[in-house]
Protein backbone atom coordinates (compact mmCIF):
# COMPACT_ATOMS: atom_id res chain seq x y z
CA UNK A 1 0.00 0.00 0.00
CA UNK A 2 2.72 2.12 1.29
CA UNK A 3 4.66 1.32 -2.11
CA UNK A 4 1.38 2.07 -4.40
CA UNK A 5 1.23 5.50 -2.84
CA UNK A 6 5.14 6.41 -4.03
CA UNK A 7 4.12 5.38 -6.88
CA UNK A 8 0.96 7.44 -7.71
CA UNK A 9 3.01 10.26 -6.08
CA UNK A 10 5.93 9.58 -8.46
CA UNK A 11 3.33 9.60 -11.42
CA UNK A 12 2.34 13.22 -10.49
CA UNK A 13 5.73 14.21 -9.82
CA UNK A 14 6.58 13.06 -13.31
CA UNK A 15 3.34 14.98 -14.99
CA UNK A 16 5.00 18.03 -13.04
CA UNK A 17 8.24 17.81 -13.76
CA UNK A 18 7.24 16.76 -18.14
CA UNK A 19 4.94 20.03 -17.66
CA UNK A 20 8.07 22.57 -16.58
CA UNK A 21 10.36 20.85 -18.68
CA UNK A 22 7.84 22.06 -21.55
CA UNK A 23 8.19 17.91 -22.60
CA UNK A 24 4.62 17.20 -24.06
CA UNK A 25 5.13 14.00 -24.53
CA UNK A 26 6.28 12.71 -21.08
CA UNK A 27 3.15 14.83 -20.30
CA UNK A 28 0.88 12.75 -22.16
CA UNK A 29 2.58 9.41 -21.48
CA UNK A 30 1.11 9.94 -17.87
CA UNK A 31 -2.31 9.83 -19.15
CA UNK A 32 -4.30 6.61 -19.88
CA UNK A 33 -5.91 6.34 -23.19
CA UNK A 34 -9.60 7.02 -22.00
CA UNK A 35 -8.44 10.18 -19.75
CA UNK A 36 -10.74 12.74 -19.45
CA UNK A 37 -10.38 16.25 -17.73
CA UNK A 38 -12.20 18.99 -16.33
CA UNK A 39 -9.45 21.84 -16.93
CA UNK A 40 -9.20 25.22 -15.39
CA UNK A 41 -9.75 26.18 -19.32
CA UNK A 42 -13.31 25.60 -21.27
CA UNK A 43 -14.56 23.28 -22.64
CA UNK A 44 -16.69 21.62 -19.67
CA UNK A 45 -15.42 18.44 -20.53
CA UNK A 46 -11.62 17.76 -22.25
CA UNK A 47 -11.65 14.17 -24.23
CA UNK A 48 -8.79 12.17 -24.30
CA UNK A 49 -8.36 13.31 -28.16
CA UNK A 50 -7.40 16.81 -26.57
CA UNK A 51 -5.63 15.60 -23.83
CA UNK A 52 -3.21 13.61 -25.69
CA UNK A 53 -3.03 16.16 -28.29
CA UNK A 54 1.27 16.74 -28.50
CA UNK A 55 0.87 19.61 -30.78
CA UNK A 56 -1.94 21.28 -28.71
CA UNK A 57 0.42 20.99 -25.70
CA UNK A 58 3.01 22.18 -26.94
CA UNK A 59 1.27 25.38 -28.14
CA UNK A 60 0.23 26.19 -24.63
CA UNK A 61 4.08 25.69 -23.77
CA UNK A 62 5.02 28.33 -26.07
CA UNK A 63 2.81 31.02 -24.57
CA UNK A 64 4.89 30.83 -21.24
CA UNK A 65 8.54 32.41 -21.90
CA UNK A 66 10.67 29.74 -19.83
CA UNK A 67 9.64 26.97 -17.31
CA UNK A 68 6.06 26.63 -16.18
CA UNK A 69 6.59 25.09 -12.51
CA UNK A 70 3.45 23.44 -10.45
CA UNK A 71 4.45 23.01 -7.43
CA UNK A 72 1.92 20.73 -5.14
CA UNK A 73 0.91 21.25 -1.38
CA UNK A 74 0.05 18.71 0.85
CA UNK A 75 -1.32 16.09 -1.28
CA UNK A 76 -3.73 13.66 -0.28
CA UNK A 77 -3.43 10.04 -1.67
CA UNK A 78 -6.18 7.46 -1.00
CA UNK A 79 -5.54 3.76 -3.00
CA UNK A 80 -7.40 0.43 -3.11
CA UNK A 81 -6.75 -2.15 -5.45
CA UNK A 82 -5.78 -0.90 -8.82
CA UNK A 83 -7.74 2.61 -8.17
CA UNK A 84 -6.05 5.84 -6.86
CA UNK A 85 -6.99 9.34 -5.96
CA UNK A 86 -5.06 12.18 -5.06
CA UNK A 87 -5.64 15.97 -4.27
CA UNK A 88 -4.18 19.21 -3.74
CA UNK A 89 -4.14 22.49 -3.77
CA UNK A 90 -1.37 23.31 -6.33
CA UNK A 91 0.93 26.80 -7.24
CA UNK A 92 1.45 28.02 -10.58
CA UNK A 93 3.97 30.07 -11.69
CA UNK A 94 5.87 31.48 -14.49
CA UNK A 95 6.44 34.14 -16.91
CA UNK A 96 3.68 34.82 -19.91
CA UNK A 97 4.63 35.98 -22.68
CA UNK A 98 2.29 37.97 -23.68
CA UNK A 99 1.08 39.06 -19.86
CA UNK A 100 4.47 38.89 -18.10
CA UNK A 101 4.61 37.53 -14.29
CA UNK A 102 1.64 34.65 -13.09
CA UNK A 103 0.93 33.32 -9.92
CA UNK A 104 -2.10 30.89 -9.64
CA UNK A 105 -3.57 28.41 -6.60
CA UNK A 106 -5.56 26.31 -8.10
CA UNK A 107 -7.13 22.97 -6.96
CA UNK A 108 -6.09 19.49 -8.48
CA UNK A 109 -7.96 15.93 -8.29
CA UNK A 110 -6.49 13.19 -10.14
CA UNK A 111 -7.72 9.61 -10.33
CA UNK A 112 -5.49 7.08 -11.40
CA UNK A 113 -5.59 3.70 -12.55
CA UNK A 114 -3.13 0.60 -12.45
CA UNK A 115 -2.66 -0.51 -15.99
CA UNK A 116 -0.46 -3.05 -17.24
CA UNK A 117 2.23 0.14 -17.90
CA UNK A 118 1.95 0.89 -14.62
CA UNK A 119 0.10 4.00 -12.96
CA UNK A 120 -1.91 6.27 -15.40
CA UNK A 121 -4.13 9.27 -14.66
CA UNK A 122 -8.02 8.61 -16.09
CA UNK A 123 -9.19 11.45 -14.57
CA UNK A 124 -7.95 15.38 -13.96
CA UNK A 125 -10.10 17.83 -12.02
CA UNK A 126 -8.76 21.24 -11.26
CA UNK A 127 -10.13 24.43 -10.86
CA UNK A 128 -10.87 27.77 -9.20
CA UNK A 129 -13.91 29.08 -7.22
CA UNK A 130 -15.91 31.75 -8.37
CA UNK A 131 -17.42 35.04 -6.71
CA UNK A 132 -20.87 34.36 -5.34
CA UNK A 133 -21.57 38.11 -5.41
CA UNK A 134 -23.30 38.02 -8.99
CA UNK A 135 -20.01 39.23 -10.64
CA UNK A 136 -18.91 36.17 -12.00
CA UNK A 137 -15.59 36.71 -11.34
CA UNK A 138 -13.14 33.58 -11.41
CA UNK A 139 -11.08 34.08 -8.01
CA UNK A 140 -7.65 33.65 -9.61
CA UNK A 141 -5.60 35.72 -6.38
CA UNK A 142 -6.51 33.26 -3.73
CA UNK A 143 -3.39 31.29 -1.36
CA UNK A 144 -4.04 28.82 1.45
CA UNK A 145 -3.61 30.16 4.62
CA UNK A 146 -0.05 31.05 5.62
CA UNK A 147 1.41 31.41 1.95
CA UNK B 1 -18.65 -5.00 -7.92
CA UNK B 2 -21.90 -3.97 -9.49
CA UNK B 3 -23.35 -3.56 -6.11
CA UNK B 4 -20.71 -1.45 -4.59
CA UNK B 5 -21.05 0.56 -8.30
CA UNK B 6 -24.85 0.56 -7.18
CA UNK B 7 -24.15 1.74 -3.23
CA UNK B 8 -21.97 4.37 -4.66
CA UNK B 9 -24.60 5.80 -7.03
CA UNK B 10 -27.26 5.19 -4.35
CA UNK B 11 -25.27 7.62 -2.11
CA UNK B 12 -25.06 10.45 -4.70
CA UNK B 13 -28.70 10.28 -5.36
CA UNK B 14 -28.99 10.36 -1.56
CA UNK B 15 -27.50 14.02 -1.63
CA UNK B 16 -29.13 14.97 -4.68
CA UNK B 17 -32.59 14.04 -2.76
CA UNK B 18 -31.53 15.98 0.01
CA UNK B 19 -30.39 18.97 -1.41
CA UNK B 20 -33.63 19.14 -3.52
CA UNK B 21 -35.91 18.23 -0.52
CA UNK B 22 -33.59 20.93 1.80
CA UNK B 23 -33.13 18.40 4.03
CA UNK B 24 -29.52 19.62 5.47
CA UNK B 25 -29.18 16.54 8.11
CA UNK B 26 -29.97 14.12 5.46
CA UNK B 27 -27.32 15.99 3.32
CA UNK B 28 -24.42 16.01 5.62
CA UNK B 29 -25.43 12.37 6.39
CA UNK B 30 -23.70 11.43 3.35
CA UNK B 31 -20.33 13.12 4.01
CA UNK B 32 -17.69 11.09 6.22
CA UNK B 33 -16.16 12.88 9.26
CA UNK B 34 -13.06 13.96 7.81
CA UNK B 35 -14.55 15.61 4.63
CA UNK B 36 -12.92 17.88 2.77
CA UNK B 37 -14.22 19.78 -0.90
CA UNK B 38 -13.01 22.09 -3.45
CA UNK B 39 -16.82 23.52 -4.20
CA UNK B 40 -17.97 26.04 -6.18
CA UNK B 41 -18.06 29.38 -4.03
CA UNK B 42 -14.74 29.98 -2.10
CA UNK B 43 -12.48 29.26 0.01
CA UNK B 44 -9.91 27.21 -1.96
CA UNK B 45 -10.79 24.37 0.34
CA UNK B 46 -13.57 23.69 2.37
CA UNK B 47 -12.82 21.70 5.70
CA UNK B 48 -15.40 19.17 7.09
CA UNK B 49 -15.92 21.82 9.89
CA UNK B 50 -17.66 23.87 7.46
CA UNK B 51 -19.56 20.87 5.19
CA UNK B 52 -21.11 19.56 8.23
CA UNK B 53 -22.20 22.50 9.38
CA UNK B 54 -26.43 22.33 9.15
CA UNK B 55 -26.38 26.07 10.11
CA UNK B 56 -24.91 27.25 6.78
CA UNK B 57 -26.50 24.34 4.62
CA UNK B 58 -29.99 26.10 5.80
CA UNK B 59 -28.76 29.75 5.48
CA UNK B 60 -27.68 28.72 1.53
CA UNK B 61 -31.03 26.89 1.76
CA UNK B 62 -32.98 30.01 2.08
CA UNK B 63 -31.29 31.92 -0.65
CA UNK B 64 -33.42 29.74 -2.81
CA UNK B 65 -37.42 30.12 -3.03
CA UNK B 66 -38.26 26.44 -3.51
CA UNK B 67 -36.47 23.63 -4.56
CA UNK B 68 -32.63 23.02 -5.60
CA UNK B 69 -33.03 20.72 -8.62
CA UNK B 70 -29.49 18.84 -9.20
CA UNK B 71 -29.85 16.14 -11.97
CA UNK B 72 -26.33 14.33 -13.44
CA UNK B 73 -25.82 13.77 -16.81
CA UNK B 74 -24.02 9.70 -17.25
CA UNK B 75 -22.21 9.36 -14.28
CA UNK B 76 -18.61 7.41 -14.51
CA UNK B 77 -18.20 5.11 -11.27
CA UNK B 78 -14.83 3.34 -10.50
CA UNK B 79 -15.05 1.41 -7.64
CA UNK B 80 -11.66 -0.89 -5.79
CA UNK B 81 -12.14 -2.79 -2.43
CA UNK B 82 -13.18 0.41 -0.13
CA UNK B 83 -12.37 3.17 -2.50
CA UNK B 84 -14.43 4.95 -4.98
CA UNK B 85 -14.69 8.19 -7.54
CA UNK B 86 -17.22 9.21 -9.38
CA UNK B 87 -17.32 12.07 -12.28
CA UNK B 88 -20.16 13.87 -14.17
CA UNK B 89 -21.38 17.05 -15.65
CA UNK B 90 -24.35 18.11 -13.03
CA UNK B 91 -27.52 20.55 -13.80
CA UNK B 92 -28.14 22.89 -11.07
CA UNK B 93 -31.59 24.17 -11.95
CA UNK B 94 -34.12 26.43 -9.23
CA UNK B 95 -35.22 30.09 -8.65
CA UNK B 96 -32.84 32.34 -6.09
CA UNK B 97 -34.83 34.89 -3.83
CA UNK B 98 -32.72 37.96 -4.82
CA UNK B 99 -31.74 36.81 -8.07
CA UNK B 100 -34.28 34.75 -10.08
CA UNK B 101 -34.11 31.74 -11.97
CA UNK B 102 -30.53 30.13 -12.77
CA UNK B 103 -29.46 27.46 -14.68
CA UNK B 104 -26.13 25.86 -13.99
CA UNK B 105 -24.03 23.22 -15.83
CA UNK B 106 -21.04 22.47 -13.49
CA UNK B 107 -18.31 19.71 -13.00
CA UNK B 108 -18.50 17.10 -10.25
CA UNK B 109 -15.71 14.99 -9.08
CA UNK B 110 -16.75 13.17 -5.80
CA UNK B 111 -14.74 10.13 -3.73
CA UNK B 112 -15.93 7.72 -1.36
CA UNK B 113 -14.52 5.43 1.49
CA UNK B 114 -16.28 2.71 2.44
CA UNK B 115 -16.64 2.89 6.42
CA UNK B 116 -18.54 0.81 8.84
CA UNK B 117 -21.52 2.55 8.53
CA UNK B 118 -21.69 2.33 4.48
CA UNK B 119 -20.36 4.45 1.70
CA UNK B 120 -19.41 8.25 2.78
CA UNK B 121 -18.01 10.90 0.86
CA UNK B 122 -14.66 12.15 1.47
CA UNK B 123 -13.67 14.52 -0.97
CA UNK B 124 -15.73 16.85 -3.18
CA UNK B 125 -14.57 18.43 -6.27
CA UNK B 126 -17.05 20.79 -8.33
CA UNK B 127 -16.24 23.84 -10.27
CA UNK B 128 -16.69 25.32 -13.55
CA UNK B 129 -13.57 26.97 -16.18
CA UNK B 130 -13.09 30.11 -16.65
CA UNK B 131 -11.83 32.30 -19.83
CA UNK B 132 -7.99 32.56 -20.67
CA UNK B 133 -8.72 35.58 -22.64
CA UNK B 134 -7.72 37.55 -19.94
CA UNK B 135 -11.22 38.85 -18.71
CA UNK B 136 -10.84 35.82 -15.56
CA UNK B 137 -14.50 35.40 -16.31
CA UNK B 138 -15.85 32.26 -14.79
CA UNK B 139 -18.11 30.11 -17.32
CA UNK B 140 -21.27 29.92 -15.66
CA UNK B 141 -23.01 29.46 -19.28
CA UNK B 142 -21.69 26.60 -20.53
CA UNK B 143 -23.73 23.24 -21.36
CA UNK B 144 -22.62 19.66 -22.63
CA UNK B 145 -23.46 19.37 -26.34
CA UNK B 146 -26.74 18.41 -27.40
CA UNK B 147 -28.15 20.32 -24.10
Amino acid sequence: MHQDQQAVRNVLETLSSAIRAKDAAAAIATYADDVTGYDLAPPLVQSSVTMRDRASLEQWFATWDGPVRIEASDTTVEVDGDLAVAWSLRHMTGVKVEDGDQSLWFRSTVVLRRKSNGWKIVHLHESVPFAMDGSGIALLELAPEGM
